[in-house]
């Protein structure tokens, strides 16, 4: 049997950075602008009702800095949905003023590092909780993806099943200590992005994301196995702020 | 007699990834984006002649996320046929609306590291097959360009022939676990392309690209040598499919 | 306890950097362009007013070379007000006449490697003054993002806790040489962008930044385990000195 | 004496890759493409002349791919003369509808590893035929930047000369079991562009560049010390078909 | 007192590239093409006021190859002036048609590796000469950025003071093997810009700057120690010359 942690994988994932091109956007008329902001508060309806229906969840959070204005996360059970909604997105009145500015593809993952083997696990109800979350009103969220790296004596991938366990098993145990302040949804993103992972934390302290991460960096996985992409850092963006978030 | 081991060649490959440009698209007439999108179906259905005629094959899949909108695989029997139908599509109407997004080229590949090399393997039926594949009509594709590594101490050229070839045989065990769940095409770019090898995966379950890339990650030839480039995720895009993907 | 360094974090900080689009602003008509930069001195006026309060500080200054025309720095007590003011500049007639050129999210730091541990560091005055600094008037500013590496040997995320403290001690030791002479103010990115630490120096002498940061190379913090990232150099530009610098 | 190969120049060679916008030279009326094209004509007649008169020589091929449409492949006694022809085909009519991909400045070059040192080879016939070569009208070309390695161990610029020259002795002979198949011309361009030499191929079989550096990569002077850049690959485009290639 | 070595500082410097958008450029009529012409040159001509005031100097170069049409290098006595002068350049008719293609903030800098130490250096009209030179008029020029390596047993700044000194000699006796060929200022940007120096190398024969840096290469200051950014090469473009190539 392979080396390789199974995993246990729950809803497809999107990640879809947006910038808005304000200079357009303020040439276009009034009514024009309310329509197009009507047009997105009718897709974001949709996905209320399909999140209701437990059929999926999304979150929409302003991104701080040039990065992006804002993103879009967007979990659903199938590739194809997602590749509707950004097709969908993509054709409204609004997209013809934002700029993509970074996407990312991954599904929700629960490494079996600590599993116990016994039951089928896509019937335990914790677990479905976490591969079928609805994301959190969270008032800040923090994106990144990550590889383990493979680097001369620092190779993930060469160490045995055993060590990997022992190093996430003390990993693990940093991210518990911030159980209550940061809420941690891992996708993975193994032949489906350029990364093999994505990070979303949630919280109502964005400080506890600096310190989470901080922390984690002097713990052997991420001081010696990790590979960081860009870190994107926002505030939530509810439906009834985003009118006025886009008004001009 | 050189220590590379001798590939097996078949039809040349252009991956073509575009991204639409929705706002310029949706400006023009309706008669006039039918018409481009007839236009390019008459391209297809000459694809299609070419495919039943033995003489190539091809396939169409949208992309997930901002990388592209949709992808292009063609394979023919000359470079030359790439680039004249690269270009006739450069040319038409469909493509003053659409962003190049990424290109990739190359050339369908069979290593021989376990050729028994008493028959000449190109008259082969098993072997043409592969050399001269039809795609397959599977629901999802996957493709990423790949180098192997050579860096200190991990360093694929410089093992010997014999070292490469029991590495390769347990990194092939691997892949034919996934037999009957995934296709797997590896085409060679040493001289065409940016990477050595460009690999395309196709799948009627997207997860299995997933598994098969994460597993493959933990066997010596990846987690040692291997580098890995950009991936692409996406759906099946048929010619039934394509108008109401450009419709708006 | 965690190997980490606790960090004190005083105010959210933005680095926003923009070139301007000098064909079109020269296109706008004169006193549009009046306007456009009294709505812009409006906007400082408020930070002004911000920064009075103790509420925020701010910073404008030139940068040399074709990666900005110029730099505007904010220092707020949360990251929604960051986002705030990005979004209302955004907004502004000016904007349309630029061009975003790099931004960095971060939060004012003191590391706690020389801390006593007997106070509350918050209500220590001296720590309040560098946690929520007023930013100098300074002639010239420096900003380059970094971090600590971790790469074979060098890993400084490896390291014991006490290790580090000697290490940053020495390194502290080249800074304090240039007290009176260079400002510095080190902000923390962990988790909100790219690189670990931001770095802004202020000075009345532009050659300072060079011999400060050329002395601490060879110290072994950045020796061995200083990654750098994009620096930029420029000139105070005073709220007096705007319309002239916009002037066309 | 230097450790450092003594090599022989020849003429200075400017590779130039564009792409065409098809959108605007789509918009242009035939006329005003016809005589586009018939400028660019003149300018190649020019350089035909240059060529019988053994002052320079050129090749034009399209790429395959995204990465351009077309190459020049330009030689000239002077670096003058390439920046007027350069300048010269910027100012042309055809090159408003061109977008630059790609270019690199170098001269032709041969290393003396194998100088018997007796004559002055700048006066034997053969390596004067080499050092200022007519290009050839092969069916397809490659080129590619590289550089020889400086990392830890695999640093070529610490090795001996005579360690050197050795390694070269057996990468040539690789090359030599090409000829009549590839011809391959080397520029160096240490001082010129970003990588230390380009390697130009051609062959009237494609597969014959694949080959070729496939099995050299497995060489010594490759394995541990080869680092490449992009490769582009492409068919002859002659002046014949050069109206053909552009008509829309 | 600090390992590094002290150096001398001269006149601030900057690298300008810029590239002619020509299809622009041509679509203005030819009087206003003229004028913006002579506006430049009017700039030029202060430039030269000021070198003859033995204030600073400058020098306009073009580049071959896509990576810039031309390039000016301007040495002043304050980051201030320099910044003056790009953003009057910026405002100028001229830049309207120009498109940024990089940049390069520095300062004249003598290292003190074989300083005596006795005298004031500034006060030595031989080191004066250095730090506040007149550019030449070579017929050619070569740029590019460099840093000194800090990789694993290959880090610059981690030897001691007297083995910096004894390799820096070496390599200095490579470079004085071309006196009278090559004039080199070497300019450093710790702290200023991205690579730790940039080199400007000035000559009348081409072929010296490959020669030089080739040569330098299999010294171990570059051969272990040097990490390179892009090389920019160029010949003269005197006012006289500029109308010309400005005229289509």
């Amino acid at each position: 049997m392979s080396e390789a942690a199974q995993t246990l994988d729950g809803w497809y994932c999107l990640h879809d950075f947006r910038s808005v091109d304000w200079t357009t956007w303020k040439m276009l008329p009034e009514d024009e602008r309310k329509e197009a902001v009507n047009e997105f508060l009718g897709l974001v309806e949709k996905w209320n009702q399909t999140q209701e229906n437990k059929q999926g969840s999304h979150a929409v959070y302003t991104i701080v800095g040039q990065k992006a204005d804002f993103m879009m996360m967007l979990l659903r059970p199938t590739m194809e949905e997602l590749n509707v909604i950004e097709t969908e997105f993509n054709k409204s009145k609004l997209a013809e003023f934002l700029v993509p500015a970074h996407s990312y593809v991954s599904v929700v993952e629960l490494s079996n590092y600590l599993a116990s083997g016994e039951e089928d696990p896509y019937e335990n109800p914790h677990v479905r909780a976490r591969l079928y979350p609805e994301l959190p009103k969270a008032k800040y969220v923090c994106f990144y993806p990550m590889d383990k790296r493979r680097q001369g004596n620092d190779n993930w991938y060469m160490l045995s099943m055993e060590d990997r366990r022992t190093l996430m098993r003390s990993h693990g145990m940093i991210g518990r200590q911030y159980a209550g302040k940061v809420k941690q949804i891992i996708t993975g993103s193994v032949g489906f992005d350029d990364y093999e992972w994505g990070v979303t934390l949630f919280s109502d302290d964005v400080l506890q994301f600096k310190k989470l991460v901080y922390e984690m960096r002097f713990d052997e996985v991420s001081a010696r196995y990790g590979e960081f992409g860009s870190f994107f850092v926002g505030n939530i963006l509810t439906e009834e702020e985003f009118p006025k978030f886009l008004s001009v």
